[in-house]
C-alpha cells in the first residue's frame, strides 16, 4: 500500500495515500486494535457529527469568527457525509478514548482533507485550505461535540425507527384486539386455569403495555433534546463567540427538523449522560413489555397438538433440520432475544453513566453504542415481528372452545350466590372425581341444574364488552 | 404456645391462640421458611392494603353489596392498621406465592378476626361477624388488590420520601453552587488537568442532574397512579358491582390524598408491572447521578495532604480503627453503596417484570420489595448525605489556587490568538522542562509577556458568571 | 431513656445507659438513618467477627503482644456472641462507611464493655479492663477484619446452607429421574411438539444442571478461603507481630472447622472483592438453572384442564382469594422470585466490586449484604422447594399418553427410512387435514401400515434407557 | 441481480444466482431484517460449525452411515470454511430463530452446494451430490449442533485470545511490581491518605487479581469442554448410530487440539447454557478486576500538575481537540469501557440463560454473541492496554516522595508505642495547625524528636520486602 505523511502535535504519522483521514485517526486505528471486525463507531454517530459540524461552521460564519467561504466548504463535505458518500472514511472503533476525541478528529480531518480535494488540491499539499482544529473544530471541543452527536443520533433513531416500529406493532395488536373482542376463552394465572376473558381483552393488555411504553419513551425526549454544543472543553464555553450555544442548537434543529435546544446546563451535559441513561430506562421498560408479549404469543400458539394451541402464527420457514414439518415461533424468538439484549445493554449504560468523573464522563462511545444498539434492535425487531407474525395471528376456535368448556374456574361465578367455600367444594369435587362442574354442583345439592346454566355463563363472566 | 384451630378450603390448621391471622396466613408461614429474619413483606404494602380494603368496603356499601355495618367495621380495623397498631400481625415473607395471595389473605383474616374481637367476640368463635373472603375480600381478588397495593405503596413512598430527599439535596447543592459561583478552579477531564471553571459551575452540574432526575421520576407517576382494583381475577372485573373500579379508585385517592385513578386497562395492570419497571428506570437514573456526584465530592475532598483537597467535608466520626486521626467521606460511601444497590435492584425488577405470563405476573412481591427498597434507600440516603455532608462542604482556597496556577491547560486560551499547534508546543515545552506556561510561551517567542498576562486569565476562561 | 457518656477521638457521645456498645457505634447509629427497619448488618457478619476477634486475641497472646488474661477475656465474650446472647448489641445498618469500620468498632466496643462487666466492672467505669482499639483491635484494622469477616460468613453460609440446599434438591430430582426413567412423553422445543423423551430423561437434565452448579460453587471456595487478616491498614501488615497472618488464619480454621488460609496477597484482599464477585458468579449461574427448572416444572404441571398437565404438584394452600378450588405452583414462584433477586444482587455486587480504589474497596457492607442474601435465599428456597414441591411430584399418565399419541413429530423416526423431505410431507398433510401420521403416511404411499407401526415406535425414539 | 430457484419443505425461494447458500438461508435473510449492518452471526461460530460438520461427516463414515466419498467431500468444504475462503456465504444475523436453526442450515446448504460445484456440477443442478439435511446434517440436529458450535467457539476464544491477553498483562504488571518493589509511597484508603506501602506492593495486588481471574476462567473450562453433539433433536440421540456422540467428540478434540468430550447429559446441553453462563461469570469477575486496575492506574497518573501524579503513562496521541498539549489515559478508558460492556453482556446472558424452556433454550445466538463479544473484548483490550500502556508505566519519584513526607498517617506507627488515642491527638493537631507530625508529636510531649525519627520510618512501615 502507498502512504503519505501526515502530522499532528505529537509528530508524523504514515497514512494510506488515498484516504481522507489524517494523523490522529491513523494513530487511533493503530492504538486500538479491539474488536475491529464488529465494533466500528456507529455510522449514525458519524452522520450526527456531519449535522453538527455543518451547523457549527455556519454559526461560526454568522457570528463572524469563520469566513463564509470556509463555512460553505465544511457544509459541503458534511452533506456528502450525510449522503453516505464517505462512509469508508470513518474506520475507528468504539473502544478508543472515552471522550470520543479521535472520532471528532476523524471527522475534522476528513472534512479538512476532502474539502481541500474538492477545491482542487492534493492530499499531500500542506497546509490545506482548512485546518482540522482551528477551522473545522472552531468553537468546539470533543467534549461538547461528542455528547451532542450522541443526542442527535439517539433522538433521531428513537423518532425515526424505534417509535414507528413500536407504533406499528401496537396498531396491529389493537386491530387484533378488536377483531378478537368477543372470542371468550379461558384465562390463565400462575399458568393455571382461571376465570374466562376474551382473546381481544387479552390482546388489549399488550396494546396498553405498548401505549404506556411509547409514552415512557416520549417522556425522555426533552432531556435528549438538550445539546451540549457550546460548552467546549469543560462546559464553560471557552473559545466560543457570544451566542454560539443557542444559535448552533437552533441551526441543528433546523437542519434535522427535530426540536433540539441548547442544554440548560453544559456542565451536566459533558460530565454525565443521564439523558441517555434515562431514555434507555424507557427502552428497557419496553423490552420488558416485549418479552411478556412475545412469550404469551408463543405459548398461546404452542402445539400444534400437545400445547395450548389457541392461536395460530404464520409459518415462515421450516423449523427444524431434523424434525420434518416442524414450524416454530421464530419471530417471537428474535424479539425475546432482542429484549434480553436490551436488558443487558441497560446495565452497560448504567455502569458507564455512573462512572463519570469531574468535568467529563469518559464512557461516551460505549454508552452511545449500547443505546443505538437497543434503539435499532427494538425498532427493527418490532417491525419484523409485526410484518411476519402479529399481522397473521388467527384464533383456533376449536381449541379455545374446548379449554373454555373444561375449566373448573367457571365456578367463580357462584361466589356471590353460594359463597366462596361451597364453590370451592364444587371445584374440588369435580377435579377429584373427573366430573363437570355442573355434575359436582348438582350432586352436592348446592345448585339446581337450571340455576347452574343461568349463573355459570362464560359470556357473562368477561364484563361488559361494548 | 397455645393454639386454636382455624380452617380454610383445604382443611384445618393450628394457629397460635392469640394472633389475629388465620389458616391461610399460618399455612404460608409454614410453607415458606425463606429469609424470615430479613425479608418480611414490607410494612408499606400492609398499610397500602389497609387503604384499599377500607376503600373497597366503603365502596361495596355505597353500591349496596355489603352492609354499611360490615363496611364500617372493616374500615375501623383498617384505621388500626394504618396507625401501626397491628404491625405484628403480618408475619409473612416476600418469598411466597408470586401473586401475593397469602398477604392479601393475611390482611383479610386479620381484619375479619380483629373486627370480631372489636365486636366483643372471641377468636375461637365460628363463624365470625365477617368472612375473610365473602366480606373483606368482596369485589376483590389478590390479583387486583396486590398490584393496587404495590402502586399505592410505591407512589406514596416516592412522593413522601424519595422526592423530598432528592429535592432537599438538590436545594443544598444549589445553595453551594451559588456560594461557590466565583471560585475559579482547575477543571479535570479524563482525570487530567483541563481548562478552568468555577466551583459553583461544577456544583451546578450536580444540581442539573438532580433537577432532571426529579423530573424523570415525576414523569413516571401517572402510570403508577393507575390502580388495578376492579379487575379482580383476570382483569374482567368478575364479581364486582357496576361502577366499582372507578369509585374505589376515587375513594383511595380521597383517603390517601394522592391522585390515583382506575387503570385504563386492567388486563395490563394484573399481567404486567411496567409501571413499576418504568418508575424504577427513573430511580436507577437517579442512582447513576448520585454515584457520579458522591464520587466527585469524595475525590475533590481527597487528602488531606496527598490528594486533590479542594473541598472540605464535615468530620462525623473517627475513620479508622488503626490509623489515628483519619477521617473519611463516609456519607459519600453510604450514598454510593446505595446507588450500587439500586442498580442491582433494577435488574431484579426487570427480570421479574419480563417474566409475567398470560393474565398474571407472579413476581409481584419480589418486584415491589425491590422497588420500595430503592425508593427508601434513595430518599433516606439523600437526606442523610444532605444533613451530614452536603450542607457542610467548604472550599479549601489554598489548594484550589495552587492547582489553578500550576495548570498547563490555561494554554487553551491562546488557541484563538496563535492557533492550536503553537499552543500545544508551549504546553509540551512547559511540561517537559518543568516550566511555567508563561516562561515557555515567551521562550518560544510566540507570545510577549504582557500578552500572556492579558490573554491567559483564568477568570476570563470560565464564561459569563452573571 | 437513661444515658451514659462515652468518648472516642472526636469527643464525647451520649449512649443508652445499659447497652454494651460505645461512642463510635452510637455515632454511626445517628449518622446513618438509612433503611434501619430492614437493613441491619447481617448477623452472620457479627458472628464471623466473633470468630476472628477470638482468633486474633489468642494469636496475639501466643505471639506475646497481648496478655493471656486479656485474650481469654476477649475469647469469652466472643463465645457469647457466637451463642447469640448479644445479638441486640449490634444495631448498625449496612449503609455506613464502606469499609465497615463502625461495625468493627461496634464489635470492639461490645467486647471491651461486656468483658469489663463480666469482670465485675460497671459500664460507667473509665478506663475499662480492655481498650477497644489497643486491645481488642490489636494487630488488626477494619480494613483487614471486615473482609476477613466477609469471607468467613460467605464461606460458612455456602457450605452450611447453600450447598446442602442444592444437594438436597439435586438428590430428590435424581430420585424422580430414576422413578420416571421409562415414562415416555412428548418432547417440546420452541414450545412446540418435538420428538419424544422420557420424563426421567427430562428430569436428568435438571440434575445435571445442579451437579454442574454445585461444582461451580465449589470451584470458587479456594479464593473465598483466603483471609485478609494480617494485612491491617493497607495490606502491609503494619503493627502486626511477625507470623501473625499465618497463625491467625490457622486459628480461624481451627475454630470454624473450615479450611481458611492466609491470603496469598493482602493488597488484593483489601482493595478488591473478586473472591466474592467470583463466588457470586457461581450463585447467579445456579439462579439461572433454578429459574429454568422451576419454570419447566410449573409449566409441565399447568392446567389442571387447559394446560399441559403432565405432572402433578403437591397442593399446599388455597391458591386464590376469589377463585374457589384453585391451586397454584407457589413453591415454583418463590424459587423463581429468588432467582430474579439473585440476578439483581449479582449486578449490585459487580458495581461495588468494580469501584474499589487504591488500597481499599469501600463497598464492603453492600457487597457482603447482597452475597449473604443470595446464598441464604438459594439455600432456603431450594430446601423449601424440595420439601414442599419436588418430593411430591407425580406423573399424570393419562395426559402424558394423550400428548404422546397425538404428536406429529414422531415422524422424525422416518427420516433414515424415506428422507427428511418425504417425512415433512407426511407431517404437513396430517397437520393440514387433522389426520394421524399413520393415515397421512399411508395415503401418501410412502410407508406401509405395518412399516409405520414398526418404525414409528416412541419407545425406540428415546435412546438406550439402560 | 440474477437469481436461481431453490426449494425447501415450504416451497420455492429465489436465491442470488451465484451464492452457495440455499432456500432456508435466503428465507432467514428476508425474515429477519434486524441490525443487519452490525450483528452478523459471529464468524467464530461459522468456523466452529466447520469443525463439527467435518467431524460429524467423518464419524458418520466411520460408523457406516455415510459413504466415505461424501464424508471426504464435506470435509473438503469445511476446510475451505476454516481457511476463510467462504466467509461471505454466511450472511445471517444473530436475531433469527433462537435455536440457530437457520445458521445450521446455512452451513448445510453452503457445504452441499459448494461440494457439488467442487465436483464439477452447477448450482442449478437438481438434485446435487449432497443433500443438506440427509447427508450434511446426518446424525445431527440444529439443537445439538448449535450448542456444540457455541462451546467450540467459546472455548477456542478463551484459550487463544482471552487467557493469553490476560496472561500477558499479568506478566507485565508482575514485572512492574518487581521493578517498583522498594519504592515506598503513601497508601490511600477511602481516597484519603493512609499508611505507606511500596508501589511494587500496590501493583502486586493487581497481579494477584489477574492470577485469580485467570484461575476463575480455567475452572469453567471443563463444563465448556462438554459437547452436545449426539443429542440431536431433544437430547435422546434419535437418528444417530450407536457410539456417535463419543466418537464425534473425540474427532472434534483431535481436529481442534482442544480437550472436548461428549457431554455427561445431553438434555442439559440442549435445554440450558449454564456452561456459558458460568464461564461468563468468570469473565465478568475479570471485568470487575480490570475496571479496578485501570481506574487505579489512571488516577495514579492523574495530573500532570493538579492530580496525584505518582506514575507516568506512555503518551500515545494528542488528547484533546481544543486543549493543546493534553495527553489522556486513553488505554485505561478503552479498558474500562470494555469492562462496562462485559458487565452488561453478563446480564443479557443471564436473562437468556434463565429463559430456556422444556427441551431447548432458544436464546442461543444472543447468548453466544454476547459471550464471544466479551471474550474478544477482554483479550484484545488487555493486549492493547499491555502494549501501549502497562509496559511503559514509570514512577514519578518526585511526587511519590512529596506525598509520602507530607502524610499524617505515618502516625500509625506510634500506636504500639503510645496508644491509638494519643496518636490520634498528634495527627489532629498537625492537621489543624498545618504542622508536621513530628512538630505536633514533640509539642504534645508524647514523643521525643529522636524517638519520632526512629519509630516513624516509612521504610519500616511496609513490612518485609524480601
Amino acid at each position: 500500500m502507498e502512504y503519505r505523511i501526515e502530522k499532528d502535535t505529537l509528530g508524523e504519522v504514515k497514512v494510506p495515500a488515498d484516504v481522507y483521514w489524517g494523523a490522529q485517526t491513523e494513530r487511533s486505528l493503530e492504538n486500538f486494535p479491539i474488536a475491529r471486525d464488529i465494533n466500528r463507531m456507529p455510522i449514525e454517530i458519524i452522520r450526527a457529527f456531519a449535522y453538527l459540524k455543518k451547523a457549527a461552521a455556519l454559526t461560526n460564519a454568522d457570528l463572524g469568527v469563520l469566513s463564509r467561504e470556509k463555512a460553505e466548504l465544511i457544509a459541503k463535505v458534511c452533506d456528502e457525509i450525510l449522503e453516505g458518500k464517505l462512509d469508508d472514511q470513518f474506520p475507528l472503533v468504539v473502544w478508543q478514548t472515552g471522550s470520543g476525541t479521535q472520532t471528532n478528529m476523524n471527522v475534522n480531518e476528513v472534512i479538512a482533507n476532502r474539502a481541500h480535494v474538492l477545491q482542487g488540491g492534493k492530499l499531500t499539499d500542506y497546509p490545506k485550505v482548512l485546518h482540522p482544529n482551528d477551522d473545522v473544530n472552531k468553537s468546539q471541543s470533543s467534549n461538547d461535540t461528542f455528547p451532542t452527536a450522541m443526542h442527535i443520533a439517539a433522538y433521531k433513531m428513537l423518532v425515526e425507527l424505534t417509535l414507528p416500529g413500536l407504533q406499528k406493532l401496537r396498531d396491529t395488536l389493537a386491530e387484533k384486539s378488536k377483531a378478537f373482542w368477543k372470542i371468550v376463552k379461558i384465562g390463565r394465572t400462575h399458568f393455571m386455569d382461571a376465570t374466562p376473558l376474551t382473546l381481544g381483552q387479552e390482546f388489549s393488555g399488550y396494546v396498553s403495555q405498548l401505549d404506556h411504553g411509547i409514552r415512557a419513551i416520549q417522556h425522555t425526549l426533552p432531556h435528549l433534546a438538550e445539546l451540549a454544543l457550546g460548552g467546549t472543553a469543560v462546559g464553560t464555553g471557552i473559545n466560543t463567540p457570544p451566542g454560539f450555544a443557542v444559535k448552533v442548537a437552533e441551526k441543528i434543529a433546523s437542519l434535522t427538523g427535530l426540536p433540539f435546544v441548547s442544554a440548560e446546563n453544559k456542565f451536566e451535559s459533558l460530565a454525565a449522560h443521564d439523558a441517555i441513561v434515562e431514555a434507555h430506562g424507557a427502552l428497557k421498560t419496553v423490552a420488558v413489555s416485549l418479552m411478556k408479549i412475545a412469550n404469551d404469543i408463543r405459548m398461546l400458539s404452542s402445539g400444534p397438538r400437545c400445547g395450548i394451541g389457541e392461536i395460530h402464527l404464520p409459518e415462515n420457514e421450516p423449523g427444524s433440520s431434523i424434525m420434518p414439518g416442524k414450524v416454530n415461533p421464530t419471530q417471537c424468538e428474535a424479539l425475546t432475544m432482542v429484549a434480553a439484549q436490551v436488558l443487558g445493554n441497560d446495565v452497560a449504560i448504567n455502569v458507564g453513566g455512573s462512572n463519570g468523573h469531574f468535568e467529563l464522563n469518559v464512557f461516551k462511545p460505549m454508552i452511545i453504542y449500547n443505546f443505538l444498539h437497543s434503539a435499532k434492535l427494538i425498532g427493527q425487531a418490532c417491525m419484523s415481528f409485526n410484518d411476519r407474525c402479529a399481522v397473521g395471528i388467527e384464533p383456533i376456535h376449536e381449541n379455545i372452545q374446548r379449554h373454555l368448556q373444561n375449566s373448573l374456574m367457571l365456578v367463580t361465578a357462584l361466589n356471590p350466590k353460594i359463597g366462596y367455600y361451597k364453590a370451592a367444594e364444587i371445584a374440588q369435587k369435580a377435579h377429584r372425581e373427573h366430573k363437570t362442574l355442573k355434575q359436582a354442583a348438582v350432586e352436592l345439592g348446592y345448585v339446581k341444574p337450571e340455576e347452574f346454566d343461568e349463573w355459570v355463563d362464560p359470556m357473562k363472566m368477561v364484563g361488559n364488552l361494548d
